[in-house]
């Protein structure tokens, strides 16, 4: 298996002059088993590269860290084959973190019996942001700023895009991945390891919709606002309104919706 | 919380002309909790509708029936409010079907050491499809006639669809989620409920990207073809050509890229 963040494949192409062989390049998706102190905590498909931010943001979004800090990073693959030795990683906080227990889900932690008690388990451990919301015609500047740097989506097509940008609307992060709430995770474990978090002067930005999902890693570090270029979800809305989370949709053309007031 | 598929807020919409606040229709995400014979399966992040199918098609997909047919579906919240009511399906088997562990993570049983061991945990439980391929003049067909039958996403913008069509590229089931497995598991759970598995006489149409999890249920549920509006991840185009099961790519304006070949 190609350990590069894309691979090429011959693919037969139809079209109304009939099928050619061509050369495809597609993005790389595989699993990375995620452990915290050696236990683990979540097996993810994703793209490879920058696989400690990957694995130190989701332990962090996840609230799996409980305020305690990372200590370091490392693969951990115990195959004897180059492939399998990049697709395990350990947080280690030093035994400092409460120790995982198996979940049933990677997308939260909700017992699942409505979208109120996801909320609600939400800020059991989160409390509503107090930030500065930031004016829409900044927000508006930032899917065509982060658009210009994504070099995997350019090759492939088939990639997501999340990023960290500043009060100018200036992207300072960009993470592309196969899945992407690895996407997300990946910004966050690299403000979290560059000790940036809370990212309360920091807005995120993501390339495609925004579910519970992301707005509920959003929260959790702290950004003022959630930039999505396309719709949010019903649950999404709630859990912004919920989170004092200033969450833009449809952020495309220079136009923008805002779904949430945000009390500064 | 409404218990429809869709639900409007007020926003406010931002463009080069100001703000002004406006109803906008979101797709409706809420949790719903998965038990195969009362014992919980997962929880996933669902548009109600169709969790019947939901449900059955996930424990199928998932290879937890190991074989076992369904008896019935029936929801079971216990909660006394309305919303919390449908949000909680057990899949019944009468016991014949094994008893789920509690399993780390929603999108693959994978161990997580590399994407090539992924398709030998597949290889394990399914056979190499023995199926007819499909012309792609017809599976270039499917995409234009999906998208005249997804009031969802024409009402949210925020919604992925999954198909069935069959030998005449003709749709003959399609559902929409707000998420994308999701929709792909409605389908294979309607098609299991009218005992119309395997699906070798059937596509199955995704309106976004084919990643390996899209391509395992496909696999699983025996579909003659996968065809996908955007691009196919390289464990998918892996998986596929070890399944000997067709993958379209890039479905669009009448074109199509196909990434394995395929022995009738």
């Amino acid at each position: 298996m190609a350990r590069g963040r894309t691979q090429k494949v011959i693919a037969a192409h139809f079209d109304a002059r009939g099928t050619h062989r061509r050369p495809e390049e597609l993005i790389v998706e595989e699993p990375l088993e995620i452990r915290l102190d050696d236990t683990l905590v979540t097996t993810t498909m994703r793209t490879p590269g920058h696989d400690f931010e990957l694995a130190a943001g989701f332990c962090f979004t996840e609230g799996l860290l409980a305020g305690a800090g990372v200590q370091t990073c490392r693969y951990c693959g115990t195959g004897s084959a180059v492939e399998t030795e990049f697709n395990v990683v350990s947080v280690e906080t030093g035994g400092r973190a409460p120790r995982p227990t198996p979940r049933l889900t990677t997308t939260t932690s909700s017992c699942g019996i409505c979208g109120s008690r996801s909320i609600e388990d939400l800020t059991a451990r989160l409390l509503p942001l107090r930030v500065e919301p930031y004016p829409p015609e900044v927000l508006a500047l930032v899917p065509d700023r982060a658009r210009t740097d994504q070099p995997l989506f350019d090759e492939t097509g088939g990639v997501h895009a999340a990023a960290c940008f500043d009060r100018d609307g200036t992207v300072t992060t960009l993470r592309e991945d196969v899945g992407r709430h690895n996407a997300v995770d990946k910004v966050v474990g690299n403000l979290l390891l560059d000790h940036e978090l809370p990212a309360g002067d920091f807005g995120l930005y993501v390339s495609g919709r925004a579910s519970f999902e992301i707005v509920q890693k959003a929260w959790a570090a702290g950004f003022a606002a959630v930039v999505a270029v396309s719709a949010p979800s019903s649950l999404a809305v709630e859990t912004a309104r919920q989170a004092n989370l200033q969450l833009a949709g449809f952020a495309r053309d220079g136009a923008v919706n805002l779904y949430s007031e945000v009390a500064g």
